[in-house]
Order: structure tokens, then sequence, then C-alpha cells
């Protein structure tokens, strides 16, 4: 027997969204429900997925089933299609596993045709309502299904229009529409070169089709990627008999919520219009009226509408969204759904229906999800005051957040202003590592160059600041200090902006912005979470300031403190210069020493900041040319202060300069070259624990990080540095402490071989955003060229650097925790790419058995969630 | 009980040569076999290990051995350490599993002391002979054990030369000997604190650890490095009684070979001295006699040697290299070796061996060193020229081979001089992929940047061109068109130069070359490696001139064409620039189309080379912007050229601009973004096969190889461009023709999803380049910054680009090998990068069962050894 691929709604239930999508499934509920609903029937995803692995054609053995349930769905209704006296009309609608806003566009009054119109006409009583919904069928149906424009629709209604003299649709009579008719169905013949279908079969059949198609037009591509909606999951179709609103004053159509979307509240929140269909309460020509307000209108009607209302929320344990149609005063429920709130609306309902005892802690936790957080932990715009602003151009959504501020063009001029107390924003083409303190100082970052993963985009999420990246729309000037946009307007340094970093907007002027309100219910959500996650949750944090805004978002210790940031400092940089030039070890050393009391004090202040929390410090990491500058202008500059001759610091620049810097001379490459850079590093680690445990009576025990370990020799060569030194220092001091030396896993061939490499290493940390560079071999910094192309090609579905790559890249993270752990049983495994952050990476880690993720702070909270769903979803595998 | 670390001579054989060192094992069979040597014992390499392993110190339970040891050697040779009356005296020798000139040197007359002194010159009744030993011995411990400046001691010889007024050492007399030795002890007491050690046995241990030092000396880890011998192998140490050569016209000293080590003659070939020691022979002082000459002056001793290498030389079944010394008149045997030989001697003797019947073919093929090959393959310069030139300046020794040519500056240049019939050697400060006409037109090249694996290095060895890169003693002035070197001297255009690219040797004018000899022998050693191999060779040829070189190597297809090399021409760079800097899809196409005709005529001068054997064309695979100019101005001139406006041009350079080139935009990443290209390739593959197939009769299926997949679905799109216009072309010739598509697997991710990729591709070829260069996460162009310092530090062993790295990339492309084949059983398997024509590698590819090895042309033969040596090695392991 064939698979089945269509069912009727009383077939089905909720549990079969994955088959029927999110819409049909819940139609089939309300239908077991004993609700009234409009019957049809459901073609399956599935049958979208074999339209595509057919060649885009619908298989006989759907089409079979296609029309059994059509026939089905005739007798239930006790209708028929295109039946002179009593037709059948379907409305059309794609309905996906997830809502997707990007998909097909809703059908209407299908089954319409030179005959069932008069059908219609009779049974409704109303000669003007049947040609108008003919004619609206028509443009739908052609517009829709056909792809012929809507506007050469409208030039032949206001063509109709103007021959009558009249200014609205309204006013065109019965003939009018007639005559619209006539020319819309010749306008199709035109355009197709055939006649518009008269079989309400046909009709019915392109329109499926052109649902199934619409799964893949661009619009759902890019959604699906911003949502992580893989590709084959498909959509399904759901076919639904036509109930009408608009059929006079005992007819109308709305929209509720069982909860208040906004804010959570417990009320039903929703809007109904009289005489109309649901497109004319989405058109806003008539203002809907509230909900409440239908009390008054149809008492019965709104009374059964609270029951059905509380049977669903009750039924589906969540907050719904219903559409509803009365036709002559007989309520239809046309869709049901849980429905989307804002972050804090999600957080108050989850508390509120455990304190209703609706649901357990853990259901609750799996109601909110974790990436919506993000959203209230950054300021925002003072709503009303958005609400009234027009942006002057947009760039790409960076890092969420809004900020507002005077522009400065450069770093320094950033941290002067910030210095004397302004709010800034940063302005600049793109950002460089030398931009770090400015990025610091501003509130927001605008960057004209650059994607998602640029610089500025990487590190301003890093830090939590709001960020407008690759801002094609405005054109910077650096030397004369000014930032112009498309239509010619012009701003100076000093001149007021704001951005916002959740939409990529930037307004002109200054808006006034709101902090983050971290709510009871986020507190509560939280605890609950630490409840059940069984990961550690870390963050990836180089300064005091960015461990404490961790530690107050919850962090339990320091997955990643990069020791590079820190020396583009300006007043560091140019003992770090000297280093990199000095021509022997003792020219170095003496540099280096210059940096040991600096390098110390920030340790210092980070051990500070975490008590006796865990702390991972990763030794130094970037190329040495980063470093220097590579601008003609500032190389003069620099030797005039070094004072060295301007052709040898020029060589000595060339001699650093590397054809693929991610593949060069980086890492613990540097401290295999340079033994000293690590010596000085590790005294400074182990100096600064020793006397921040002494002086705060704490235990302390640093976990040093050797990065870009390809090979066991390696990490053993720089291990011996760090351990010569740290014994040394601990002889030195007479005091006793406790460390850890481990590595990162980021080249592919340390995790090919992290059965050897765990012989040394005491911990594990994945460095997933280079593992990801180096396992599909592009860089982030030149796969925008070409990604944008795969992504329309449908060659990747999300981006491998803000989603870990399971399928490769994860199956070498892997690997190589199964080797390590066989090697050393209870290694520390960690994470500290960008994933760490990331809830579907999260629940990988979570899954393979790592101890922590370490994300950037103001994604502890994400993590914390994130860690949760994956504690919880793995107790329920179990089940 | 302890494990057993030392061995006397009469306690072990030739097979442990793992254990004891080639001479220490060779020792003990000598012993075997009744041969006359002195006696003594091995420590073992393990011991070394210890040693290494216990903080360089000796345990006392190898001590104990040791001293259990000496006594049994002073028991045998009826000597005794120190002994006034009759003392023993050892000869201490290094010596590893296989030969290793960078070691140490010999220590002879270890034992002597004050007292040992008077019993030596009582028993030999010869005292100046005993005081110049001890005096010598002195020294050599000094500097060999100690490390004391050997310039020291010499100053007190000349001093006491000076004194009594005399030239020669011989001239001094034994009082003169006395106070030599009192000073040399005077000055080994300042030097070290110390007396000099009278104790025999503290002399012996002394010099034990010395030995066990020198396996980690520099020399010794850069000659491991370049022979591939393991840091783990250790060394043995050899302690042998002394004999004399040097105690009268009875005595004497020699080497001799069982055969001519030069051309494999089979005769006794070697030389020997009376009254003389060892190193005498080497010194060169005095003139040695041929061996032959033994017969007049000790007939017996020489007959009796006559037996012994035939023994020796049947026993081994292989030519021997033996040392003997003759002490008053008796023969002692001091070492036995395999011989080393030239190429030309290593294919006559193993044919010879077997022509006799010592030795299987298969045993014979062992004999000969695949990598020896390449020396036969190249020209050479003319013996006697060469012994009379001077070098002007050395480089490194990049690709092998001999040529003389006169210099140009320029690749166009170099072009039009070899048009014009000249011999043209190419001299750049580097070569980048502009340069390459310029390369094939040359006899060889000479660049003054650039290592090992840099641009020229890489592609003067795939062309077989004789090549010296890196060679910083010359200054080039590109614009004057001239040379200098560091004396000062300027060589300027049209001047002759030869450069010996087997030597890294720069010569200032023409010598004269010889070409490859590929003799007899040859030939019979290549068939009977190809009636045992099972792998088998295909080479990378991109030319028909390449492809026909390789066939007549033996060659049996072609693993790799590359097409990009095609488009650096002349005649075609416009075309190519034109296709770039389109704006559109049809401008793209209209100069796609003007490459096509171009395109196609490659592929049918390869076909034609190749026949019915099989060709694997990748498609384009460098990132666009090589083929733009980088300079402002070409940049300018190709505007003009263009016509097209200099700052859109600039634009689009900087465009194409890319961070990590090696990571960017290339492979099927720009068959993705533009599908043109790889149709216009498809189609000039498909055309040209059918063409050449009509017209020759015979059966071509060309496999279409896309390059850089990291995805199956990447491989799916680019496939289903090449299926969609293979079949298109098929259809427009109505000729049916097979032809395969498959992918290079050189991203990791690649190999981690093999199992997904084999279900479309249908054949894999390894790129061990670019797959070396991502899994560990350095690129070739860059690593040169740090490899250096990780050989010297003992991280790295051996370049990873040239020799396969088994345990991490090597795992990946077993995954992947496995993988493939799970999914598709009879998949095609094989390997393209570099590794395809080194024997180590090729025997990893033999192990894990790929089809093929694709190397360039003048490996080919070494391939087939290799692929010999592999298939016979997994024999001889089964048994």
């Amino acid at each position: 027997m064939s698979k089945k691929y269509v069912y009727l709604f009383s077939e089905a239930n909720a549990s079969m969204r994955n088959l029927l999508g999110g819409k049909g499934a819940n139609l089939a509920e309300m239908t077991g429900l004993g609700l009234p609903v409009p019957q049809g029937f459901t073609v399956s995803t599935e049958a979208c997925n074999r339209y595509y692995e057919d060649g885009k054609t619908i298989a006989d053995d759907i089409l079979e089933q296609f029309y059994e349930a059509l026939a089905k769905t005739e007798e239930i209704n006790e209708k028929k299609f295109g039946d002179p006296e009593n037709p059948l009309l379907v409305s059309v609608r794609s309905g996906a596993r997830v809502s997707m806003p990007g998909m097909m566009d809703t059908i209407l009054n299908l089954g319409l045709n030179d005959i069932a119109v008069k059908g219609v006409a009779r049974l409704t009583g109303n000669d003007r309502f049947a040609y108008d919904s003919y004619r609206r069928f028509i443009q739908m149906f052609s517009d829709v299904v056909m792809g012929i424009a809507k506007a050469k629709f409208e030039e032949i209604l206001d063509g109709a229009k103007k021959e009558r003299g009249v200014k609205h649709d309204t006013e065109l009579n019965t003939d009018d529409l007639k005559t619209v008719v006539q020319r819309y169905k010749a306008l199709y013949l035109a355009e197709q070169g055939k006649e518009f279908p008269q079989d309400p079969k046909a009709q019915l059949l392109e329109a499926v089709k052109a649902v199934f198609r619409s799964w893949d037009n661009p619009r759902a591509i890019v959604y699906r990627r911003m949502n992580d909606i893989p590709g084959d999951w498909g959509t399904a179709v759901n076919v639904q008999a036509m109930v009408f609103g608009n059929m006079g004053n005992d007819s109308g159509t709305g929209v509720a919520f069982t909860r208040d979307p906004s804010t959570g509240e417990k009320r039903l929140y929703g809007e109904f219009l009289m005489n109309a269909q649901g497109e004319d309460v989405v058109a806003g020509i008539r203002t809907p009226k509230a909900i409440s307000d239908l009390q008054d209108t149809m008492p019965e009607v709104y009374n059964q509408f609270v029951d059905i209302a509380k049977t669903l929320e009750d039924h589906y344990r969540d907050m719904q969204d219903m559409e509803f149609t009365i036709e002559k005063g007989k309520l239809y429920m046309l869709q049901t759904r849980n429905g989307k709130r804002t972050a804090a609306a999600a957080l108050k309902i989850a508390v509120d229906l455990v304190a209703e005892g609706k649901l357990s802690k853990e259901e609750a936790l799996l109601k909110v999800e974790p990436k919506q957080l993000d959203a209230l932990l950054h300021p925002t715009f003072d709503p009303k005051a958005i609400a009234a602003a027009k942006p002057i151009a947009k760039g790409l959504a960076a890092s969420p957040g809004a900020a507002c501020g005077k522009i400065y063009f450069t770093a320094s001029d950033a941290v002067a202003a910030a210095e004397a107390g302004e709010q800034v924003i940063l302005v600049r083409l793109e950002t460089s590592p030398e931009d770090i303190e400015g990025m610091y100082a501003a509130n927001g970052i605008l960057t004209a160059r650059g994607g998602m993963t640029s610089h500025a985009a990487v590190v301003a999420r890093g830090m939590g600041t709001c960020c407008v990246s690759g801002c094609g729309d405005i054109m910077i000037v650096e030397k004369h200090k000014t930032m112009s946009t498309t239509d010619g307007k012009v701003f100076h340094e000093g001149d007021y902006i704001s951005i916002d970093g959740s939409t990529g907007y930037v307004y002109g002027d200054a808006i006034a912005t709101e902090p983050a309100k971290l709510t009871g219910d986020f507190g509560t959500i939280m605890e609950w979470a630490d409840e059940v996650r069984t990961l550690k949750i870390r963050t990836n944090a180089d300064t005091p300031k960015d461990a404490s805004q961790a530690i107050h978002f919850g962090a339990e210790g320091i997955g990643l403190c990069r020791t590079e940031h820190m020396f583009f400092d300006e007043e560091r940089i140019p003992a770090m210069r000297e280093m990199i030039v000095s021509k022997n070890r003792d020219q170095r050393v003496r540099a280096l020493l210059k940096l040991l009391p600096m390098q110390k004090k920030d340790f210092t202040g980070i051990y500070e900041a975490m008590g006796e929390l865990p702390v991972t410090i990763r030794l130094l990491d970037p190329p040495l040319h980063e470093f220097l500058p590579q601008e003609e202008e500032d190389i003069k500059a620099l030797a005039k202060e070094m004072i060295i001759p301007l052709e040898e610091l020029k060589q000595t620049i060339a001699n650093l300069h590397e054809f693929n810097p991610m593949l060069g001379h980086r890492g613990c490459r540097l401290a295999v070259t340079y033994p000293e850079i690590a010596e000085m590093q590790s005294r400074a680690i182990i100096e600064a624990a020793i006397e921040v445990a002494a002086e705060k009576k704490i235990s302390i025990k640093p976990e040093i990080m050797i990065p870009l370990v390809g090979d066991i020799k390696e990490l053993k060569y720089v291990k011996d540095i760090i351990v010569k030194t740290a014994e040394q220092v601990i002889q030195e001091k007479g005091v006793k402490i406790d460390y850890l030396v481990g590595t990162m896993i980021e080249v592919p061939r340390a995790a090919l071989t992290a059965d050897e490499i765990a012989t040394e290493a005491e911990f594990f940390s994945f460095g997933t955003n280079d593992l990801t560079q180096m396992t599909f071999g592009f860089s982030r910094d030149d796969a925008g060229k070409f990604l944008e192309d795969y992504y329309n090609k449908k060659v990747y579905e999300s981006d491998p650097f803000a989603k870990l790559d399971q399928n490769g890249v994860g199956k070498l993270v892997r690997m190589a925790a199964e080797l390590g752990r066989k090697t050393r049983s209870n290694i520390k495994l960690g994470i500290c790419g960008e994933h760490g952050g990331e809830p579907s990476s999260i629940k990988f880690c979570h899954d393979i058995g790592l101890n922590y993720v370490s994300c950037s702070p103001f994604r502890v909270p994400i993590a914390r969630l994130a860690a949760a769903h994956a504690a919880i979803e793995e107790k329920k595998a179990k089940k």
C-alpha cells in the first residue's frame, strides 16, 4: 500500500506536526476536541519533499489520495466543487513545522468559476458579493499561483472605477464587477496563453504546487537560514472549506491571544472586525475593535469563544494565538497555535504557568527560547521615541542593543571623548585590532564595511556592545571626519546619531535608550535552568570589567582569557613593539621585562574579579605583525619614536608579512620560536595568582592554555617552558600553588591526535572558530565573498561560524573528546569558540559530554538556559 | 631480572641491528662467522634512550651490565684496563641502526694513562709510539668527549715543534712527546678544573655518555631530518679492543668494497696503507695503495682477506664495505656493512646478484633505494669539467639536475631567448604563476628568495627542471637586468652561468652537461618493479610535453591535469582577465567563449599524448586575483589595454584581495559562484575527448575532478553543472562517451564526510598538499618562518609537505578511503599531492589500498620502485 500523504482533519492530531505542519496538525487537533472547525484536509510535508524529488511534479499515488480526500471533504461539508447549486469553496494555506512568514500567501475562495459564482450568488442572495469574491480570487490566484503581477489587475480595477467615475471599490456594482471579471480573465489569457482554469480541481492542484514551490523561494530560504530551519523539513498544504466573515453584520472575523503577547499578562487579547474577511483586519483600512467588545456585539459568540480559548490553552498548556470567523452568527475556529511573544512575556508566561500548576518547571523552561533572552540583556530604545524616528541608513544587525551618542572617527578620539564623559558612537570604515580601546570606550560601533563576522561584529558581540556593521548606505571620509548618507546629509565629528544593533538601523539624531531590565521572572527561570543543567557555563573575558559583567550574568569561571588584547593598549604597545623588533633573545627579554608588571596587573584584576572560580588564560595567539602599523605614515612615526632607521623597521614589517596570516606564525608557534614570551606570561600568571591568593586568603588554581597546538611535541615543548617557569616562581615565592596546563583544540591535527595530546594536556578547550575555518578550508574574513552565493544556491543552510557544523567540525570535536578521555579519563573538556553561546551548539556540547561551554558575557544567560534545555531533552529522549 | 642493555660481540648477531646498531650487529655477526674480530661489546640503543629518559644519566642497572661486559672483554683479550704490564686499550664508536655521518668521531686508544702508557711502551718496544698514542688520545678525548677546542692542542704541538726547530710531528722524539703530554694534561686541568682522568673506566664511561649525547647534536638532527631517521631510534656504542696498524712494516690498515661502488663492477675495490692507523688513510697525508697491491706486499694476508670478503658478501648477499687492520702480520676485521653505492652501481649490483643466483628479483629490488633513481633521471655536469669548477654562490638544492645557459631576468625575455635557440637560465628574485612560461622555456631556474617549497621549487620539481632557490648569495637588480655575487662580480643579461639543482651550487661560467642515461639495468629493475607492484602510477601533467615525458618514464595515466597554468599563457590571459572583470554572467560567458577553443586544444593535445590511458582533469582552482597584476604600473597598462577606467580596475583588484588566499574564494567555490566557468571547461573536456576518440579510433573516458570540495551539496551543485553540460555536448555531437566525475579530497571536512561525498563522487584524489596545510593549520608559504625552529627544537623531524604525516593527515586519508569505500565499494582512489612521489608516503598509499599515486613525470620511476617495495614488504609482513 502506498504511504499516506493526505490526511483529513478528522484523521490527524497535534502530534503530527512534523508531517502536517503546525497549522494542519492544530486544525486536526481542534477537530478532535470537537471545536467548530471548517473541515478540510492537509497534504503532508513528505508530499512536498516527494514533489522536489520527483522533479517538481506530484506523483500519481499522491494525486490519488488527494482526490479522495477532496471527495470526502465535499461529502463532509455537503458541498461540491464547481457545483452550480451548492459549490464548495476552499482556502489553501501553506503550513510548515514552524510558522514561516517568508512563504506563500493564502489563497481564498478557490473553487469559484463562471458557474460556481452563480451558485454563491444564489446561496448568499448577494450577487455583488459573489462577483467581488470571484474577481478577488482571479487576481489572487493569478498573482500568487501563476506569478502575474498584481499591478496589472489593479490597473484594470482602477480603469473600471474611472469609467464609472467612482473612487472606492465598494462603489462598483455587480455589473461593473462582472466586467472586471471578464477583463481579468482576458488578462490571464494574454499572460498565460490559456484560459483561466474553470475546473476547481485544476485550480486546487496548481495552488498546491505553488505552495510547494514557495518553500524554495528566496524569502523563505533567507528566513530559514536566519532561523535555523532545515531545508528538508518541507511544507504541508492545508485545504479548508471557506467560511465567510463578510456575509453581513452577523458575520465577522478576528484574531486573539489567550495572554498579552507583549507583557505575558493573563487576559484575552486581540481584535475583530464585523462583516469582514481576514485580509481586511490585516489591511488596516478599517480599525478593528478590541476583542472584549465582542461581548457587547455578540455575547453568546463571545462566551463560546472565551470557553474555546480556555479549552485550547488548557489543552496545549501554552498561550494560544487563534484566528476565528463568525459566519451568520456561527463561530468557526480557523487556526490555533502557540503564540509568539516578547522575551519578557515568554518569561512571565512560563513562570505563571508553573504557578497555575499547568506546567512543570522543566516544561516551562522549554517554553522560553534561549536566543530570545538576548533582547533582555541589552539597552533598548525608548519605545515612544523610536516609534517616531526615521532611519537614515541600514546596515547589518551585527551586535544587539541600542545606543545613542556623538560620533567619532578614530579610536583615540573615541577614547578621549569617553574620558571626557561623552556618550560615544565609534564610526569606522572597518575596525582592526588597533581600534580595540576605542571600541571599548564606545556605546556603539558603526562600520561601513565588513559582514556579520567582521572584526567589528565579532569583537562587539564579545563585549556586548551594540554594533551595526557593513552599512554601505553611509560614506565615511576619515580625513575630514565626516560621514554622509545616500541623500547627501553630512554628519561631522560630535554630531549625534543612534544605532540599533538588533535591526541594523541608523538614526540621524539622539534617541533615548533604556537600560536592560532583568526582572524577577528572569531570575526565576535562570534559577530553574541552573537546577537542571549539567554543563557548566564559563565566559570569554579579557578584562576585570568583562569578568564582573559575566559573573553578574551567572558565569562560573573564565573559559578563555585572551592575553593579546591587553597589548594593544596605548601604554603597552611600545614595549610590545620593542619586543617584536628585537634582534636577539636578550633584547626581547628586556622588552618583555617591561611588559611583565603590566601583564601581571591584568591577571591580578581578573583573579580579584573571579575569586575562586576557575580562570583559563591563553598564551599570546596572534601573529606579531598585528602589533605593527601598516600605513607608511604610521611606520614613519613609529621609526622616529623607537629611534630605529625607517628602512630597518620597514624590513622588519616586510619580514613579518604573511601570505595567509591565519595559517602563519602564531599561537604556540610563537612560543616555540620565542620561549621568552611564554616565560614572561607564565611568570605573570603564577605570580599574580600567588599574590591574590595570599591577599584574599583564597585558593586560586590558574589554567594555562596553549593555543594552536597541532602536535604533542609542540605542546610538550611549550608546556615544559611553562612548568619550568612556574616551578621557579613557586620556589622564589616559597608558596605552593596548583595550576593546570592544557591546550586549545583548534587545529584539525590536534583533534585527530587528541589521544597523544592528552598525555600532556590536562584540559582541552575546543576553539571552534579556528577549527571551523581549517576544517572547511575557508577563513571568516574571506568567506564573505562567496557564502552569500552558497546560501542562495542552498549549498549551505546556516553559517558554520555561528552554528557548529555538527556533521564535519562536530565529528572532529566528538572524536577528540573521545580520544582525550581514552588517554586521560578525567580530562576537563570545554569549548570557547563563538559556538559556546549558540543553543544548538550547546546542545551538541552537552550531548558529547563536555564539562563546560564558554561564551561572551552577554551570552551567559542564553547558555545557561540552552544547557538546561539540552539536559531536559536528554532526559526526555531517555524516557 | 633487569633488561639486557650490554652485549658481548659473541652474544649477538646481525639480526639485532635495531638494538645494537649496524656496526655492533655486524661485529657480532663476524664474530659468529669465526672471522678475526678484536673482541669487545656493544651498549644498546635502548640504553641510549634510557640515558635521555633518565635525565642524561646512565642508570645503575645499565652500569652494572657495562662493568660486567668490560670485565669479560678483559678476560677474552687477556688484557686489563690500566694494567702496567698488559693494558687493554679500546676504541669507542657510535653506531646507529643506519650509518649516520653527522654523529660522533671515533675515540681510539682509550685506556691510556700515565701507567698504561709505560706498559704499551714495553709491550711494543716502542716508547715513541706509546707517548705519541697517549698525546693523541688526550687530544681526541678532550676534543670529542669534553668539547675542548682542538686548536688549543695544536698550538701546544706547534710550540713544541718550534722549540725543537722541526717541521713535522714525526720529527719530535719521545722526550718531546712526553713534554707535550705534560702540557696537554695541564691544558686539560685549566679547561676542566680537574685532572685528566687516569681511571680508564671513568674515561670509558665519559666516552659512552659523549656518544649518547652526540645522537642529539645539531649535525645529527639535520642529518636525521634529511634522511627520515626517527629521533627515537637512538645510537648504540661499540667498545672494541684496539689493534694497531702502525706497529711497523708488517702492520697496516685499509678499507675495501666487494664491488666497485661507482659502477657496480664485480671486483675488490679499495685501498690500504702500511704502518698506519685508520685516520692516516682518511687524512690524506700519505697516498694509500690500491687494495690489489696488497697481494704483492703480504700475499697470505691478501688471500685471507679475499676469502673473508667473499664469505661476507655471500653471507650478507650484498656488496660489502669493510675496514681491516693488520697488526704484526695478523689480519683483523674492524667493520663490515652493506656498502653505499651510486645509483648506477645500485642498479648493476642488484641485477648482477640476481644473475649470480644470490638474490631473488624481489630481494634485489629492495637493494635499490627509490630516491636514488632521481640522480639518473636528470642531466649532470661533465665530471671532469665540474671537478675543476669553483662555485660563486650556494642556494637550496630545490630541484635536481644540472643546467648551463645564458641568464635572463624576466619570463618573457627567457621565452624570447629560448625561441631564438638559446640555452636559458631564468634568474628571478622569486617566481610567481605569471612566470610559468619563462620557467618552461628555461633549462634551469635560479631564485634569490624562497625555500624548498617556494613556487619556483615546487613548479620546477613538477617540470623536472633544475632549480636553485633561496640563493641569498646573489643580489638581483631586476631593472638593470644584473645579478652580482658577494665578492662583487656582476653578471649581465646573456652571460653564462651553470647551476646544480642537486647541490645548490651556482657557477660563474658555462660547464658542459651530460644528458640522463637510462641504462639497461634501469630498464630491468623497472620491469621487475612493475611485475610486483599493485599500485598504479600516474603523473601530474598539464601539457602534452609533460605527458609524453611521463609516459616515457612509465606513467599509466594522468592523475592531475591542472587547468589553470594554461591560462597564464600570454595569448590567453587577456581573455581570462576579461572574464574576471566581467560585470555579469553574459559578459563572462562572452569572455569564456574566447577561452573555450584554446582550452579544448589543450585537452586535445593531452588526449593525443595519453591515448587510452586515463586522464584526470581538474577544474579551475586558484583564486582569480592570481590572474590580475598587483603592481601599479602593470595595472595601468592593463587598464589601458582593456579600455576600462583605471579606478574601476583597481577596485576590481581590491575587491578580489583576500586576507588568506589559501582559505579564500577558489576551487569549486569559483564554480559555485560562476557556474559558467565549469560549463566552459566541461564542454572543452568532453568535446576534445569526442574528437580525439573519433580521429584516433580509440576509447577515451575523461575523469573530471572538482577541487576543494568540503560538502556533499557543494560537490553535487558543481557535478550537476558538469553532467548537464556533458550530456548537452553528447547530444549535440550525437556521440556517446563515458566520463567520470570525482573530487579532490583536500579539505579536512571532505575527508570527515567522505561517506556522504562518495554518494556523488565516482573517484577521490587526495590532494595532500592542501590537506596537510589545513590539517596542520599552516601554509607552505608561511611555515618557512618557523619550521627551521621546529626542526632545531626537535618538534618536527621531517617536512610534512615532503613526507606524508601518517599520524595526522594520514589518519584523515585512511578515514576518507574507508568511508568512501563504505558508500561506493568500487570507488577509485588516488593521491595527487607532492607526496605521491615520496617513497614512505607511497608505501602508506599502498597499505591503505589506494588504486594509484600520481606524481610529477620525473618521479614516476621512483614511484614505480617504491610501489614495488611496498608490495614486497607487505608480502614479507604477511609471512
